[in-house]
């Protein structure tokens, strides 16, 4: 597929000129700028400006205010809970994320439920806010309803993705950032394009039959939980997606389970509503509040190359650490800029004529 | 294979009993016995008595210490790391889980990083005893390593379980306990039992090859992680097993990756320890810390009900709620008495004889 090149300033511009044109103001559209782009540096493709488009949707379908009033409704030393007051997610995701890590500050560890919010890109460019302050940072969220928890054909949970990064002392961070399914939808769209089969114990038919249709979730399918089947341990990945859906959504008051608005404005609200927009969970850990942080980030050093010296199976070069290839590509695209797709341009562009601004 | 039937009572005297003859106060006996059973009554036969001489053995070889002086080593208002100095890990993990609970009484939630431990028996045992306190329960523990991380032949990890609990109103509580491997290691001494192959993904000989022998473990071989291989999501097993380890052991200074030591005590411990004894990690959020307790567990029952409704796959009667199983399996067994295996009979007799006490 034919393919065009761009800086990351020339996305950044575009995409903050975009948001400022739907209302945000110069600082908002600016975080939620760097919040979407994070995902096309770090080679979540599926995440970044190839879903501008459709935020901008999402705000004309009157489901994202672009001027919130975003603000703690509750909270304790260690702990608060956030309304977005329907806000972009990519704005929303790190309001809360600086209130976890105000919190850890003062009392060791911050943990903050976001309600009434929207898609907040990638878990990884909130929950890294806490790496300069030497502390652990985690991110979720819940999502629309695309997985079948194991043995059920009903779509009652979000890909649900878990973040947890650990700073090291000369190694980079550990960023873990996975969705809770055995595939993302990112990768399910990859296949899509190339009509290429899906493996196995990635998705399943409308009647719980195992898929390997890459377009079966047009079709009434589901993508189905980390392990596949149960006998690769898919109630652990379901188990998993549900946690993050009680984290995000029970404790602070949004919309959970098959209720979780979806990310397409053509799609119909859910008809019922049990709490309000999709929500977030944030947390920061102070490392010194266990131990000292030198001691801490020498340990990872050292448990880092451990991993990293791992005999590899028969065909692998080398063993990888969590966030080895995200940071690998970031670094790369920084430096010879970001290919996208003619898709995803001329949807650019689109978006670009509806606001009277050049990509 | 032949079975022998016991009341949860008789197994409970005994157990304790041969925690105080191996020199436990009455006090850390009675914890450790119910520790220990909590493991039988919820069906995670390997983790319950027929680990009874095991931990005998690691007190003949002074690993463990049953007179610890278990103490907190630093804290701030929500977090602690704890010393088990040496002692049971049955005892250790509910002494800090205790504390864990008390810091979220104070400021919403408390963590607890833990040094210097022992193997703690079912990770379900301690997070749930956050749910009289209407308080959302983590737990979680590293092991040694048995788990090869993605494309490595090395055993990094162990299985490092991560449980979660959330209290309900009229439902029972929401049980997520799994092993961050496709199988946990129970699973394959079953199949060794009856000598039945693995399903594939579960395990891979010493060369990295994918294998179905469930006796590969003895022959350098390693366990998987949930995912089982690259396709399926097995990085993001491995990831979170790091996690655990992370929390576990980076956090409270306790042995980490390989050399954490080993639970059988003929193995030799690993010729490096990075720190001291293995780590545990126990977590405590006061759901009052985010909403009204009765607001959150109204909506936990919508949401497990929820799930329960859901339509099944063909061959399937019912879509399972995390814990759904083990909460059955308990209740049955507290009735019915505890089913141990001719050999598990046999090794108890032994420990007995011992000490002099009868089973």
């Amino acid at each position: 597929m034919a393919e065009q090149n761009f800086s990351y300033q020339q996305l950044f511009n575009f995409t903050k000129t975009v948001f400022q044109k739907i209302g945000c103001s110069e600082e908002h559209a600016s975080i939620a700028a760097e919040s979407l782009l994070s995902a096309d540096l770090r080679g979540v493709d599926s995440h970044g400006v190839a879903r501008l488009s459709g935020y901008v949707r999402l705000w004309e379908a009157k489901r994202v205010n672009a001027t919130p009033n975003i603000k703690v409704i509750h909270e304790t030393p260690s702990t608060a809970v956030v309304d977005g007051d329907s806000g972009l997610g990519l704005v929303v995701a790190p309001f809360a994320m600086k209130i976890a890590i105000e919190k850890a500050k003062q009392v060791g560890t911050g943990w903050v439920s976001v309600q009434n919010s929207n898609h907040f890109g990638i878990a990884a460019h909130h929950a890294m806010m806490a790496l300069q302050y030497d502390m652990i940072g985690m991110a979720m969220t819940n999502a629309s309803p695309l997985v079948a928890p194991t043995f059920s054909i009903d779509r009652m949970l979000g890909t649900n993705p878990i973040c947890v990064v650990a700073p090291a002392d000369k190694e980079p961070a550990f960023v873990a950032d996975l969705a809770t399914t055995t595939a993302a939808n990112g990768k399910l769209e990859i296949l899509q394009r190339k009509n290429l089969p899906t493996p196995d114990g990635w998705v399943q038919d409308k009647d719980g039959i195992t898929s390997n249709d890459p377009h079966i979730l047009k079709k009434g399918g589901a993508l189905l939980p980390l392990g596949g089947d149960r006998d690769h341990g898919s109630h652990k990945g379901y188990a998993l997606g549900a946690v993050v859906d009680i984290f995000s959504a029970l404790l602070s008051g949004a919309n959970y389970a098959p209720w979780v608005p979806p990310f397409p404005a053509y799609v119909p609200m859910p008809a019922q509503q049990p709490g309000k927009g999709i929500g977030h969970f944030l947390g920061a850990m102070r490392i010194d509040a266990f131990r000292p942080a030198d001691e801490f980030k020498k340990h990872m050093d050292h448990w880092i190359q451990g991993f990293r010296n791992c005999k590899t199976i028969p065909g692998e070069e080398k063993v990888l650490v969590p966030g080895d290839p995200e940071r690998e590509m970031e670094a790369e695209r920084m430096k010879d800029g970001i290919s996208l797709l003619d898709v995803v341009v001329k949807d650019l562009k689109e978006v670009g004529n509806k606001f009277g601004i050049e990509l």
